[in-house]
């Protein structure tokens, strides 16, 4: 007998913005596999019984873990259990989802994926911004701010994201965002171009800060701190 | 007493995608104002003396009644009520949230955004590909594929469109894809750069159609079809 395992995107981290689809699953689980970014109150759904598992990546450090929490997913499987893998934002964004996918694929057990809210929604949301807008933002693009090494990707297509045209969320930016917001500005984007900093959306410690790329990329300089959090810039970034 | 505005995103169209705060704003509505496309079994969460209020709008025609959307939120919010705007996906991409949101700021009336599971991430999931990769695909982007005449938007950046280091998806995009598609190839997208066809994401008439950029041009210049739908294309279609 062969398990199945469910991806459950668990959203931005307020647990009222997990869908209905995802609250069944947890609830129905034999094991729950969750990352740090996705714990906490969310994991009240499960069932007394239900094993839990953190399996937590941090963003920005290198990930040495990813097979080995692979391994572990195609193991509880096995075993005939229901699992969730509890995934941060929507699964498919930034979620290294391939990897486990193919883990699967490789062992023959049948997955569903579930998706969520992303935070880049939830932010903006929070900010009272929309993403898209006639005319002005006819784009709306999320982009990583980071490589497996914790670097600012060398391959980044810096006149798409100088486009004035675009609104632009980028994850996990803060530690390389000063180099990247330069960059774009030798491309073309105007440094007062408008900017959201946006921290622990939708958990009781939110932060949003409205700012600009030049004043944000000054900060950013000064401030030693982790890579969580979001930058949204674009023109719509100060509605 | 001045009413209240809840824009809720109602996610792709499965009920079992609505986020639990969702689902709360609607049992709690004392008015619903709903789009086509947002609309059926999800409305069943509504209480029995609620008002429920179709304001359709379609995808590709001129839209000469969102002035009267805007002006029927405040009408029914200055009655007291505790109104909710549902939009489809997410209300914030697409969803032409700005208009509203002006008219209610205008007015002095509050609201909070409560965001959804955008369509794209739904048909993502759906087809079991991740919008994201390492090192493949560090970009996502939504974009729109009519502007408000029907027509391609003639200020579109096909550079960052072709660029095969995106996961792009085309929001109502079947009437002007060809159009696209060409302009794409000349701007250096390959021809047979791997697309899905998605449609009616999570209805229980949902297909999905793997194919090429160059084979879904030609299948779409022959049919005559509604504007309804997604199409996702980049490397990741593949998986």
């Amino acid at each position: 007998m062969s398990g199945f395992v469910s991806f459950v995107s668990s959203g931005p981290g307020d647990p009222e913005l997990l869908t209905v689809k995802a609250v069944d699953r947890l609830k129905k689980a034999d094991a729950i596999l969750f990352d740090d970014l996705s714990s906490g109150p969310i994991l009240e759904h499960a069932g007394p019984e239900a094993d839990l598992v953190g399996v937590g990546k941090r963003a920005g450090r290198p990930s040495p873990k990813q097979n080995h929490v692979s391994q572990l997913l195609v193991d509880y499987a096995k075993t005939g259990a229901h699992v969730v893998r509890l995934k941060s934002g929507d699964s498919g964004i930034f979620g290294r989802l391939e990897e486990e996918l193919d883990a699967l694929k490789e062992a023959g057990i049948s997955y569903e994926i579930i998706p969520g809210v992303t935070s880049a929604c939830a932010a903006a949301a929070a900010a009272g911004i929309p993403l898209t807008r006639r005319l002005v933002a006819r784009r709306v693009q999320f982009v990583t701010g980071h490589d497996v090494a914790g670097a600012l990707p060398g391959d980044l297509n810096l006149q798409s994201l100088a486009d004035p045209g675009a609104t632009t969320v980028l994850f996990m930016p803060k530690r390389t965002f000063p180099e990247l917001a330069e960059k774009l500005f030798e491309t073309g984007l105007r440094r007062d171009c408008p900017a959201l900093l946006a921290e622990n959306v939708t958990h009781s410690d939110q932060t949003l800060t409205r700012t600009t790329m030049e004043e944000l990329a000054a900060q950013l300089r000064e401030e030693v701190s982790p890579a969580a959090g979001l930058i949204l810039f674009g023109e719509l970034a100060e509605t």
